[in-house]
Order: structure tokens, then C-alpha cells, then sequence
């Protein structure tokens, strides 16, 4: 029977690979990448380095596809018949590529960044294939450090404070419904419009925040959300002109009252 | 200078160590364990386990102490206060353990479970430490993959719905607070209580329980809860006395409303 990792390969930094991770890519047969686009080139590259240096054998293939999110009249020509939403045509082309690339007996791999479990869809793409039908193969689920836990680590603090609740949400649910209640220490990721600068002039907020967490281009501010705020903007657009694309998580704390 | 790792070990299965940990170990000349009690043998043998495959050269030293317990009796009347007197004394044995035993030269290591920034005090304890002044070091953080990844991993779910927020808790908040508002997909950790029994009438809520996940121990139970709420009591209690110990986590959530 077909069978199928789903790798989480840490946020960044090719050591934060797991010791499962490795083995997992050791039996893996066909890695399936998505391509997200040109913007993501340096995490292409990344990839390609975790896979050399750990399995120099080369006894493998890469299956490459443009993701549907990003290119939807490439997907049409190259995988025809999509259904119109994107969760659907996703998982048209996870299903043709098994069933075209994986052979009876083949072990696949899709290698995720972070953690699997974290604002990513592999899983749920899966899920929707096996409910197809139309595919057999059996999964399993490599779990990895996140990009909230490699955050948290660079910036030497806890997610939590003592017996107290967090909350990990979106940029987008930030912004649209504000700090959430019940809870001080919010976790926000996939935040492509700055939904913190909405807080800027809370002076009971810190920020802890961080940019290629664990490359190379790694930057982290941290501090009094008034004073950060200005700074994490302008660092951000510098950043993002320089490299083409961003990717950046940050920790909003509420400091107690007194 | 003194150099301290504070380096998180993953949640039970030795694979989980990330190649990062493992260099971590590598260059670490005295290991601290914090001996939490009897109950957690197994725990100290799979460290132990961890050091001998990654150091076999065996040139590393361990100091053992004894973890200052809380106190029972005053934790039920202010928990915070008594967290707080459980700190100093913490802070206390750390001061201590990096004055005596590590030489100013050396390289120290505390091996955390999971992942150091979700609800774990070495690194609050070390700035406390730091801010006494009596004793100077460096520090760094590794992250390691938490227990709620390895959770959601064994069970091969997300922990967010898609763009939706989650949160993580304790099960004494979980029991005192009721399910947080806002959010319908809630981790509970250092829950001795069963909260989640609280709500074992709710048809509309799934539970992903997991016990010492990644060991050759672990137990898995999912389902709606009112189904999965007797089976998880009666397992956790079994295995609770056959072992002497349990730690367990869990996801509880709420279905979309028709």
C-alpha cells in the first residue's frame, strides 16, 4: 500500500529537523513540493539543502506543482477538470499526483514548514482525498517545532504565564475583532497587514516579535508596543522590499495591572 | 563565562530531539536534572536513555537535586502566592547548582520536556537568577516539539480550524473559567482533574485525548465527548495505578453550529 509522511521540518533553521523528521526523509520515496511562488524562492532553496544533506544518497525523486492558490489558470492547464474551490481543486491535485507519481509500494513525503498542526492544510487536504476514494494509501503525521515555539525561543520567554490561558490567532482575526478576551498573551501568525499597529499606542502591551525565524535574515524586536511598533514597520518593509516576501510571527503580552 | 542551555527534549519519544538538541547535548559539560519525585522514573530513565545515545563519549556530568514541592495545602488557598514562594525556592537550588557546580569555563544543560516557552518555569527561574546578581552566565533556548504537537500529530488533526484561532489552557482554568469564550478549539494542559468531565453531556463537542504520547505507553482515545468522556476516565485511572503517574493532554473541540 501506498503511504505518505507529513514532515513538519521546523521554522527555519535546517537543525531544528527533527530525528523522526530525518528517518522519515530516509524512507521517503517521492517528496511532493508545492510551489507557492517565485517569493518563496530562499525556502525552496532551504528545502533543497535539509534534503542534500540528509539524503545524499539521492535515491529519490521531487514531484513539483504550482499551488492552486497562487496560479489558477497554470493549475487549470496543467491539471484539467478543477472543481472551482480552491480547498477542492487542492485536493484534485493532491489525489493526481499520488495516484500519478506515488507507485503501489512507494513511500511519499510532504514536507511541511513548522509544525502540521499549525495554520497548515496538508492534513485536511489529505483527509478530503481518503474521503474521495478514488486514492488508497496510509499517513502519518511528523510532528515539528513551530514557528510560535522557535519565536518564543529566540526571544527567551514563555508562550503562558504561570496557570494562565494563551491564544494562537490570526493577523486577520486581530484586526477584524480585536484583542481577544480571557486571555493576555496572544499569539498572532499569517499577518500580512500589521494588525498590532492597531495597538500602538497601548502602553500595557509588549510585543515579542520575529522575522525569518532561525535563517540567516532573522530579525527580532521586542518591547513596549509603543516604542516597538514604528521600528517592526519600518524593519518589515525594508526587509520585504529587499527579499520579495515576509514571513513573521509575533507574541502580544498584556502586562499586569498594578 | 558560564554558558546554560535550556534545551527542550520533545514530548516522550527520543526521536523527537531535533539535530539542533542534539548538538545542544553535545557541547554541554555538567546536565542539571530536577528530580520531581518517584512518580516520574520512567521519565528520568528515558533521559538517561537520550544522554547515553547522544553521549557515549560519557564526558558530561549530571547533578541531581530534589525539586522544592509546592505547597499542597497553601496552592488551594492562593495559588499564585504559593507559585511565587515555590519560584524563590527554585531559584534558590538554580542559584546554588550553577555556583557550585559549574566552572566558569563550563557549559550547562537543563533538559525540558516538550517545549521550554508552554507552561514551563526554567527560563523564568534562570532571569530570576540573573536578576539577583550572585552568579553570572549566558543562556540560550532550543526549542523542542511540544506535547500539544505531539498530540495533534498522533491524532493527525490541525489545532486550528482554518483561520480561526485556538487556545491553550490548564485544567484548573478549564474547571474554574468554563470553556473560554471566542474560541472553539481549546489544548488543556496540567489537568490532574479531569475538567473536561465537566462538559461530558455536550453533544457538540469532539475530544483528542492523549497519554505519555510517543512513549511505548501511550493511549489515545478521540470521539464525541459524551462517547469518549467514561472510556478516557476509566483508561487514565487504570494506567494511573498500573504506572504510578499519569500526564496527559487534550483537544476539546466544539463542532460548527448547523
Amino acid at each position: 500500500m501506498r503511504r505518505i509522511h507529513v514532515i513538519g521540518i521546523g521554522a527555519g533553521d535546517p537543525d531544528q529537523l527533527t530525528l523522526q523528521a530525518v528517518k522519515a526523509m530516509g524512507d521517503t520515496d517521492v517528496f511532493f513540493v508545492l510551489d507557492k511562488g517565485a517569493e518563496k524562492e530562499d525556502l525552496v532553496a532551504l528545502r533543497r539543502g535539509m534534503l542534500d544533506a540528509h539524503r545524499p544518497d539521492g535515491a529519490y525523486r521531487v514531484v513539483e506543482a504550482r499551488d492552486p492558490r497562487r496560479d489558477q489558470e497554470a493549475d487549470r492547464v496543467a491539471y484539467a477538470g478543477a472543481v472551482d474551490d480552491w480547498r477542492g481543486r487542492r485536493a484534485d491535485l493532491y489525489e493526481r499526483m499520488i495516484a500519478d507519481e506515488l507507485g503501489a509500494e512507494d513511500t511519499g513525503a510532504f514536507l511541511v514548514w513548522g509544525d502540521p498542526a499549525l495554520y497548515d492544510s496538508t492534513i485536511a487536504i489529505l483527509e478530503d482525498v481518503i474521503g474521495r476514494g478514488a486514492v488508497a494509501f496510509a499517513y502519518d503525521v511528523v510532528p515539528g517545532v513551530s514557528s510560535v515555539s522557535a519565536l518564543a525561543a529566540r526571544h527567551r520567554v514563555g508562550l503562558n504565564r504561570v496557570g494562565r490561558p494563551f491564544q494562537v490567532t490570526t493577523g486577520r482575526r486581530l484586526s477584524d475583532e480585536g484583542f481577544p478576551e480571557g486571555v493576555d498573551d496572544v499569539v498572532v501568525m499569517l499577518d500580512a497587514r500589521q494588525a498590532f499597529q492597531r495597538y500602538a499606542d497601548r502602553d500595557d502591551l509588549d510585543i515579542y516579535w520575529g522575522a525569518y525565524i532561525g535563517t540567516p535574515d532573522e530579525i527580532l524586536v521586542s518591547g513596549a508596543l509603543p516604542e516597538a511598533a514604528g521600528r517592526i514597520g519600518r524593519l518589515r518593509a525594508e526587509a520585504r522590499a529587499r527579499k520579495g516576501w515576509i514571513m513573521d510571527t509575533y507574541l502580544l503580552r498584556r502586562r499586569p495591572r498594578d
